[in-house]
C-alpha cells in the first residue's frame, strides 16, 4: 500500500460525497423512477466499500464503516438513501435479503458438533443476557424522573423498553468475528449459539409485548406454546433437512444446468426463512437452519464459495441501511430538550452494554474470554429497530421515546465492532486464544 | 449421469409443482408480506434451474427452460408469481437488475477492437432489420382483415405494431450464444453489435411513437435528437470511461476491503445504467458501456469471476418474470375470438421472423453465416414487451391488439433459442465455424 495510490482514492471517495446532493436531486424528482433506484444503489455499494476501506485502514472493523455511510447516506444527512417511497421500500426489501444471506453464511460455517460442546454456556449467556437486561431497562424507566409518559402509560412503556434491552443482533456480531477471522473461536460459536436463542427469546417477548401493547393480555400458556413454535422450528428443520438435504444436494450435484447447486441453496434459505415467519419465528431463523443444514452435505464448499460474492453485494445493504435509520438529528444537544433525551438515552445505553457484558459470565463452569463473549452479545442492530419500530406504530412509544431506544440500539451498535478488535486482537486466526480472560 | 440420479430430481420436481398451490395461497393471503415475496422468489430460482436442467437434457438452451418456468408459474397458470401487487413489483426490479447484471457481462466479454472489424455488417444488419420489419407490420395490419380498429385509429395502431416488430432482444440472443460458447465467435459479435444497435434504433422509434400516441407531432429535428443523444452517450461513456476506468480500478484493486473491486464495478454498471436512462437512453446501454469500459482495466478476470455467481443469481429471475407475462389463456383458440386471434399472431409472427432472418443477409461484402446471425436477431424479448406496455397503457392498443403484440412477442422469443441451437451446433465452441452458410 503506497501513498501514491491512496490519493486517487480519497478524490474519488471526495468526489462522490460532492456529487451526493445532484443524487438526492434525482431522486427527489422521481421517486418511482427506477434510475432513481439504480442511484442509490450504486451510492451504497460505493460509499459501502469506501467507508469500510476507512474503517479497515483506521484498524476498525469494515461494518463499522458499512454503519457509518449508511448515517451519511440517510435522509437526516446526505439524503442520498430517502427514508419512504418506492426506492427505500426495494433498499429495505435487498437489505433484508442481505440479512438472510449473511444469516445463511454463517449457518454454513456452523458446525453443530462443536456448538453442542457450547451448548451449555450459550444457553446460560442467552438466559441471562435476556433477563438482566429486560429487568435493568424495566427498573430504569420506572425510577429515572424523565417526564415521558406517567401512570400505567408508564408502565407499559417501561416493559417495552425492558424488552427492547433484550436481543442481540447476530448480525453485527457475527460479521466482525467473520472479518477477524474469529467465527469458529470458542467464543465465536458461544456468541453466535447464545445471540440465535436470543433472537429466539427476543422474537416471544415481541410477540407478548405486542399483544400486550394491543390490548390484550397473555396467558403463561400462550407464551409457552410461542416459545415452543419458535424453538421447535429450529429443531425440525434442522433434523429433517440435516437427513434429507445431503440425498437431495447429491442429484442437484449431478445437474448440467449451471449454478444449481448455490442457487438451489440460496432457494431453500429464502424458503425456510418464510417458512420460518409463517410459523411465528423469525427470518434470519430459517436462513440460519438452512446453512446449518447444508453444512453437512458434500456440496458445503461449492456453495460457499458461489454464495460468498452474492453476500458480498447484498449484506452491505443491509449494513449501510441499518446506519441510515439514525437520525443524526438525535445527536444534537443544543436542540429543544435535547440534552435531557441524550443524557437519557446515555445511561440506557450503559444499562445496555453492562448487562449483557455480565451476560458473559454466566457460564462459570467454562473457561473462556468472558469479557469478549459478553461485548459480542452488546450489539441490538436490527433486532432493536425492529423492536422500537413495532413500539412506535403501536402507539406505544412516543417519538421522544423512540429516539431514546433508537440512541441505545445505535450506542450499542457502534460501540461493539471498535471492542471486539480491541478484545479478539490476540487471538489467532484459527480461533485459539492467546489468554483466556 | 446416471439414470439413479434423475429419479429424485424428477421428484423433487414434482413435489415443487404440486406444492405451487399452497404457495399461490400463501402469497394471495398476504400480498404485502415478505414471507411471501420469499417464497416467490424460491419458487423462480427452483423452477428456473429444473426447468432450465429439463431443457438442457432434451438439447435445448437453458435459457427456454427458463422461459416455460415462467409461463408454468405465471399468473394465468400456477399463479406463484402474481401479476400485480408488492411481490410482482419487487421481482419487477430484481429482473431489471438481472437483465442489468447480464447485458454488464456482456459488455465485459465484449472485445472493443474485434467489434470494430464488424461493425460495418452489425450496421448493416441492424439498419435493414429495423426498416424491413417496421414496413412489413405496418403493411400487415393495414391489409390483412381483422375487424380492430378502423380509419386513423388503424393508421396508428398499424404504425405502433411496425414499431413493436424492429427491437431485438440482445438478453436473450446473449443468453444462448454465452449457454453454446459462441459469444465471441464472428457470427456473435455481428449480432451483439447489431443488436445493441436496434435497441437504440429501437428506443428512438418507441420515443416517437409514445409521442405520437401522447397526440403530438415529431420535428425530423427532434428524432435526430433523440437519435445523437442514445449513440452518443454510448460513444461519451466508453471513451471517457475508457480512459479513466483502468486508472481509477488499479487503486481500488489496492484496497484492503474485501470484494471492492467486483462491487464497485456492479456499482459503476447501477449507476451508469442510470445516467443513460437519465440522458434518454436505454438502462440496458449503460450497463453494457460498463462491461465494456471495464473490458480493458487489468481486473477484468476478478470481476467477471465474481460478477458471476450474482449474474446467475439475478438473470434467471429476469427469463422466469418475461416467461411469467404470456397468459396462456391467449393459447386456447376455443375461446371466443380466439382462433382469428391467433391466426393475426400467427401470420404477425411469421412475418417478424422472416424480416428479422432477412436482415442477415444485408451484409453481402462480408463472410459469416448469415442464417444463424438473422435467428440471432428475431427474439423481441423484453423489449417487445415494453413497447406492447406503452402502447397498451397509451391506450393506443385495445386489449385484443395487445394481445396479439405479446403472442409475436412471446413466438418470436421461444423460436430462436432453439433455432440457434441448432444453427450453432457444428461451430466450435471458440467460435470458428466449421461451414459458412
Amino acid at each position: 500500500m503506497t501513498r501514491r495510490s491512496t490519493v486517487p482514492l480519497l478524490v474519488a471517495g471526495a468526489a462522490v460525497f460532492l456529487a451526493t446532493p445532484l443524487w438526492a436531486a434525482a431522486g427527489a424528482e422521481a421517486t418511482h423512477n427506477i434510475s432513481s433506484f439504480l442511484l442509490t444503489l450504486a451510492g451504497i455499494l460505493l460509499a459501502a466499500k469506501l467507508c469500510g476501506e476507512i474503517a479497515e485502514r483506521v484498524g476498525q472493523p469494515a461494518v463499522l464503516g458499512e454503519l457509518l455511510a449508511g448515517v451519511l447516506l440517510g435522509s437526516s444527512a446526505l439524503g442520498v438513501i430517502p427514508a419512504t417511497g418506492a426506492t427505500a421500500e426495494i433498499i429495505t426489501i435487498l437489505a433484508e435479503l442481505g440479512v438472510l444471506v449473511l444469516l445463511f453464511e454463517i449457518g454454513l460455517e456452523t458446525d453443530l458438533r462443536e456448538m453442542r460442546k457450547v451448548g451449555g454456556s450459550a444457553i446460560a449467556v442467552a438466559l441471562v443476557g435476556v433477563v438482566l437486561p429486560f429487568l435493568a431497562g424495566y427498573l430504569y424507566w420506572i425510577n429515572v424522573p424523565h417526564g415521558m409518559g406517567e401512570g400505567s402509560t408508564l408502565g407499559t412503556a417501561a416493559v417495552f423498553i425492558g424488552a427492547a434491552l433484550t436481543a442481540t443482533s447476530v448480525g453485527i456480531t457475527a460479521r466482525v468475528l467473520s472479518d477477524l477471522g474469529n467465527l469458529s473461536s470458542m467464543e465465536g460459536r458461544i456468541i453466535i449459539g447464545a445471540a440465535v436463542l436470543d433472537d429466539v427469546l427476543g422474537l416471544v417477548i415481541l410477540t407478548v409485548v405486542s399483544g400486550i401493547a394491543a390490548g390484550g393480555t397473555m396467558s403463561p400458556y400462550s407464551v409457552a406454546r410461542i416459545l415452543a413454535v419458535a424453538i421447535g422450528f429450529l429443531a425440525v428443520a434442522i433434523a429433517v433437512g440435516g437427513w434429507a438435504a445431503p440425498r437431495v444436494f447429491r442429484s442437484i450435484a449431478n445437474m448440467k444446468v449451471s449454478f444449481a447447486v448455490p442457487i438451489i441453496a440460496l432457494a431453500l434459505a429464502f424458503a425456510l426463512a418464510a417458512v420460518a415467519d409463517m410459523a411465528g419465528s423469525a427470518l434470519i431463523m430459517g436462513a440460519f437452519a438452512a446453512g446449518v443444514i447444508l453444512a453437512r452435505t458434500e456440496q458445503f464448499h461449492a456453495i460457499e464459495e458461489r454464495v460468498r460474492p452474492v453476500g458480498a453485494l447484498l449484506t452491505p445493504i443491509f449494513f449501510v441501511s441499518v446506519g441510515s435509520s439514525l437520525d443524526i438529528n438525535l445527536l444534537n444537544p443544543m436542540r429543544p430538550g435535547g440534552g435531557t433525551l441524550l443524557l437519557i438515552a446515555l445511561g440506557l445505553t450503559l444499562l445496555a452494554i453492562f448487562t449483557k457484558i455480565a451476560a458473559g459470565y454466566a457460564a462459570p463452569w467454562k473457561k473462556f474470554r468472558r469479557l469478549a463473549v459478553g461485548v459480542g452479545m452488546v450489539p441490538r442492530g436490527e433486532v432493536g429497530l425492529i423492536f422500537a419500530d413495532v413500539g412506535r406504530r403501536s402507539g406505544l412509544l412516543t417519538d421522544d421515546v423512540f429516539s431514546v431506544v433508537l440512541l441505545m440500539v445505535m450506542g450499542t451498535t457502534f460501540v461493539a465492532p471498535p471492542l471486539l478488535k480491541l478484545l479478539f486482537r490476540g487471538a489467532t486466526v484459527d480461533g485459539n486464544p492467546e489468554h483466556l480472560l
